[in-house]
């Protein structure tokens, strides 16, 4: 298995198309993308291609978002955006300026995946993209009538915070031709057993893994994965999340 | 960045030297240990090497484990083992036989990590190892003395499944060599803005990546991460590990 990190995506704005721009980069570096890819894309880029940028300025706190930036030392804006992002906080630290929340998207993640970092101007922050496996649906329509391929997966990652460890890693917050739980149900191992762990989060897996050779400020924004296994499929990203009745963590 | 698989190692035994091992199945294949590789190797040969394995039928339950079993359902001497292998009960479910634990090493997961599967006898269940930073340790140094190389880290995976998504992904138990985490603190993004995510736990991406090519009863219990960034460091996986005092989740 190969994990190949794509330079040379230039800046990338609102109304970018990302399927052509990836599709050239990897072209222009050498290694071009083949049919049984998974084509890593981060959240970031996404974002803005779909314009998910705030500017600050424009940003009226509620008075809700005034006062747990008050207790928590945050920026009241970005608290308010958090919010508007949100479904459910899931906990608060105020003392260490903390909101872990459920996004409207159904992530559990810190600052509901609101970012500053990697954005021109000190003012704007990006926002989740809207729907990222529509985002991941769409690149990858565009690779698979481009190449053209059949067997190709995309996923949009974000880095996120994990509870009980420390450190970041990236996970899979879009997915596109993919199932992204690989299921070992009634699998017997090699001692004639059924395996007790049946259920790995490859995309999870795939997205932390193309972290690895995306530095962070040395504009690596999409990997691709290569040699990996995977069955197609299209229900996204749902599979992921754990539904709310069986989490004893929210 | 490649991931390599590493098939071959024969059934492992308590009291095998698995340095050896690992250096000849990698050979054996085509694929010998290089500089600046990374060696993940899994909890379950680890422990098997070691002899963390216990007969059930040598387990007698306390009052205690007697009770959580008759209340979800579960084997009382698998809850024992389970209670003797943690310092505390993070969450249970005992509806659906769920038992979330801190690990006497310090590990939040289901179970203290105890696993039933790819164990030889239908009694037999093997724990975590004692010490999974001394175990790596030791791989470690018969690999970089026998190559011999001094650039390289080795990392003991075990499965683990998360808060809030569904499907279990490899994490970090044991580390050598190498330090955990990637700390970008300082670092300053492409627009002159400081980077946010500034800790990314790469030793469970690492972890998490090479469970991609351990498919799970085909005996791949190691495999070669070749090509990734990672600094040296005899810290192990304490690094990892949140401390309680900053958990929102313990």
């Amino acid at each position: 298995m190969e994990i190949i990190g794509v330079a040379g995506i230039p800046e990338v704005h609102p109304g970018d198309e990302l399927g052509p721009m990836v599709l050239q980069a990897a072209s222009a570096q050498g290694t071009p993308i083949e049919d049984g890819d998974v084509v890593v894309v981060t959240q970031k880029i996404v974002s803005k291609a779909e314009g998910q940028l705030v500017d600050l300025s424009t940003v009226e706190p509620s008075k809700k978002a005034l006062r747990l930036a008050a207790e928590s030392g945050r920026n009241p804006r970005i608290v308010e955006l958090v919010l508007r992002e949100s479904r459910t906080i899931v906990r608060k630290d105020l003392e260490r300026g903390i909101l872990i929340t459920e996004t409207i998207h159904g992530f559990v993640c810190a600052n509901a995946g609101i970012d500053t970092s990697n954005v021109p101007g000190h003012e704007t922050v990006s926002l989740l993209p809207k729907d990222s496996d529509r985002s991941a649906a769409a690149i990858r329509r565009h690779l698979c009538d481009a190449i053209p391929v059949t067997d190709l997966a995309v996923v949009v990652s974000d880095t996120f915070g994990r509870a009980w460890r420390n450190g970041h890693v990236n996970f899979a917050i879009g997915v596109a031709g993919m199932e992204p739980i690989k299921d070992y149900r009634g699998t017997v191992d090699a001692h004639g057993e059924t395996l007790h762990v049946t259920r790995i989060a490859i995309a999870d897996e795939i997205a932390a893994a193309s972290e690895l050779v995306m530095a962070k400020a040395d504009g690596i924004p999409v990997a691709i994965v290569r040699g990996v296994t995977f069955t197609g499929g299209d229900g996204g990203v749902a599979g992921l999340l754990r539904d709310r009745s069986t989490d004893l963590f929210r």
